[in-house]
């Protein structure tokens, strides 16, 4: 076991992000540090960064590394971007953080956050073409991805500070400077060639001020989750939201609740071009993504490669069952099984969604609540399903396989649908519940966790639902368990349930 | 890391336990697995455990050791209790167990049976003096414990099994056959002299049958917590729930809810048992214990020792952060902090209970969230504090402790009052709050989590709490962080606070 820290140094903020890998390459963040140093604010008029500002990053770097040095951190990657990429003491800087501090700061050209933007996103989310915007402080970076690659990216050099500057956007916006603001980032767009081909794809946003945006329209619509990955919010709500703020002088901002107080004076400027782009491309969804450079700086430092993963939630249920120490052995034979009944009896039930990733996020991480307590570990486990960064799922899916989990040992879980009204509807309770059942006996075909049964197959009759199991050794005692389901499986698919 | 394996033959169930046991001594609970086999029941006339019986223990058991060989576990302890122990045919089941299945079957006496009840139960509970009860299928032990320590035990050759036979308790309970009764356990009772010692203590129980009437009580009084360690029922319920039950016929018992099948048909002798000890003893309290012997021979084997823990709450707080690999020293210097802020402060908190474990709890366990998600690790804390097994906390402290932890970074966390309505009074409420300041503050006042700051004093005036910190470097970051508990500490103590 190991820590690496990464620290990002941005033109809004520096931060630090401590991450624990073991042995076996699994990850965990451990830590995540923030501050609003601002080195792209007040530039000097020979394009230097600000001494007074420069002074803070030193202090706040210090503070890092004395963090670093008591976490017993093996290795610090140190990345900067566009207010140090563009300063014209960028030398001196360096310097100083090196001799000082002896961190080696590695200055990220606009092609190569771009990247990082790419890879961290890539890798935490299941899309194939998107188009990935991350507004920063003082640059902002766009990327087409299609079929899951990187087609095109380019960094521009305006983010949520300068653009503040530029357009004195800490007032009320009047329809002179909006007018302005358009033109200005029309032509922008107009001169990024490969923009044409976007066509019909969401927008994927990373940075805060997207957060944020992602934040405001929660507060609003009385969203149940607090996690922001993969959250989407149609891009009409994203230009309420600035149509909204837009008309607010600072003071008026600052008390908006749900805009952060650190944001409130910059975060116009940012919004606008997002919601310039939404229009310019006629974009339908942003999706949030809480994952951007940093996570990408990670990726590529734990994969030991630039190639992105085929398949994200497998990775991602594999780093979780790792990180636990749990066995994989069961809960991927779990999930076969699963699968297998699924598929044989997919006539039966009859369900309008494609429930495979569900189906196997609650097989595969049923048994983790043992971690917090054996006893009663299956609410446990749908306690830490729900509240996990599982990347690859939406929401929905996230909570849905939380209940699946929930209910793969008995049928006593009942599921708070007050809290959930606007996410779970009456048809997801009857899909949680058909699934469930499935799970539930997979579960007990494999109770002796030895994958004794190997195969199964399923007879469907007009009264009766009949399960063949194909076992290594007798497997009276994975059947006997299996039997304990047939009242449920009577009551959710009105067929009498066979096991032999 | 490598996980053992503790058998338990017991006269009604053989049960068996995995244990995970981490190279720094920690250990967790990561299976457990029960089969009704009662062993005990049906013993021929020759005093020799039954021959179908014996089968289905034998291929218990083989069941078991093959779970054992598929986790790799690297030890067997395996123990029988009283229907091996008394049983004429003992040898020639212990050599057929050695010789098919290579397992070495350790036979009990009572008096290391109640010596294990009590090495279980007084690990794991926060007691001084009590009178521990467990009641088996075939003996039941009593064990006398004053100042922590063993003073007298004894193990009675009755338990849920043979008292249903003796008394044909499977139907309803009629005046003749409970004068029976009665009239045979107070003939036990005052055989044993030390009993007369006993005087104003609680009971604390043991075994399937107290359990289940914990569950029983539960249910009747609506209670919401799960976790069933610790629970405290007044005598004169227990004592209701005997009476409820005994009146039933064994079809009305096993349609009882909150009353296990697979007990219901041996529940009112077990019960008899109990409930008679109360009523000679004029005890008011029965506490219910999760742990007992399979606990003390676990523990035996970690401490490799038979000296009981000085502070039980201390060593299972350690326990759980060594599971969770969170390291000791940030928590550690918080409580040190928090303790002396609240010592400091006594005089302005003015509450009316010792909240030193619940302080304690929050203080150590605040950050375990983070093994579910560094984001909103607040809120994982908490929920994981509230649903650990906590040992040496009553549940009320259980459950302040995990509200104190989920305030130690924001106030933003809400508690559904509805939900512990019973539990957590509005005086609770106003407790935590005041709690929670105090270690919000000792969190801000390490937030380097390198124990800069090494001693607090507070100087209490009229309207200002002035905390002034001793450090090894410049507290400027420490005491900024603190700093935004302000506002709290101001709404909460209805005083100005000032750090420096």
């Amino acid at each position: 076991m190991k820590k690496i820290a990464i620290i990002d140094i941005g033109s809004n903020s520096i931060r630090l992000v401590i991450v624990q890998i073991n042995k076996d390459n699994s990850f965990r963040i451990v830590d995540e540090i923030k501050r609003s140093v601002r080195l792209g604010k007040d530039i000097t008029i020979d394009g230097e960064l600000n001494p007074s500002r420069i002074d803070n990053a030193i202090s706040t770097l210090a503070f890092f590394k004395r963090l670093c040095f008591i976490q017993d951190i093996s290795e610090i990657l140190a990345v900067a971007t566009e207010a140090v990429r563009k300063a014209t003491n960028q030398i001196e800087f360096l310097n100083r953080v090196k001799l000082e501090l002896s961190i080696d700061i590695r200055v990220l050209t606009g092609i190569e956050e771009a990247y990082y933007d790419y890879f961290g996103a890539i890798n935490s989310m299941d899309f194939s073409d998107a188009l990935i915007m991350d507004i920063g402080g003082s640059s902002s970076e766009l990327i087409l991805v299609k079929n899951r690659k990187l087609k095109a990216s380019i960094s521009l050099p305006f983010g949520a500070i300068n653009l503040t500057e530029k357009f004195s956007l800490q007032k009320v916006m009047n329809e002179e400077s909006e007018a302005e603001i358009k033109t200005f980032f029309t032509s922008i767009y107009n001169d990024i060639p490969w923009l044409k081909e976007v066509n019909d794809i969401p927008i994927i946003g990373i940075g805060g001020t997207i957060r944020n945006i992602g934040k405001l329209h929660k507060r609003k619509t009385n969203y149940p989750i607090d996690n922001l990955h993969n959250y989407i919010i149609p891009t009409n709500e994203v230009i309420a939201i600035y149509d909204q703020v837009k008309v607010k002088d600072s003071y008026q901002r600052k008390k908006l609740k749900g805009l952060s107080k650190e944001r409130a004076d910059i975060f116009v400027g940012a919004a606008a071009s997002l919601v310039s782009l939404i229009e310019y491309l006629d974009i339908k969804e942003l999706h949030v993504s809480g994952s951007g450079l940093r996570d990408g700086v990670l990726y590529e430092y734990i994969f030991n490669s630039k190639i992105p993963l085929d398949d994200v939630l497998d990775f991602s249920l594999n780093n979780h069952l790792l990180n636990y120490k749990i066995d994989i052995k069961h809960p991927s034979h779990v999930w076969m099984l699963t699968k297998t009944l699924y598929n044989e009896l997919d006539a039966i039930i009859d369900i309008k969604i494609n429930p495979y990733k569900i189906l196997k996020t609650a097989a595969m991480l049923h048994d983790i609540g043992i971690v917090i307590s054996y006893f009663d570990h299956h609410k446990h486990s749908s306690y830490m399903i729900a509240n996990s960064k599982i990347n690859g799922l939406t929401h929905k899916e996230q909570l849905m396989a939380s209940y699946v989990a929930a209910l793969h040992r008995k049928n006593e879980f009942k599921i708070d649908l007050k809290l959930y009204q606007n996410l779970i509807t009456k048809q997801d309770l009857e899909i949680i519940d058909k699934l469930s059942v499935l799970l539930h006996i997979s579960e007990s075909l494999d109770s002796c966790l030895n994958g004794n049964i190997q195969f199964i197959s399923c007879d469907i009759r007009l009264d009766t639902v009949t399960i063949t199991v194909d076992a290594k050794a007798d497997p009276l005692l994975e059947i006997s368990a299996a039997m304990q389901c047939c009242s449920s499986f009577e009551k959710t698919y009105n067929k009498k349930l066979i096991i032999k």
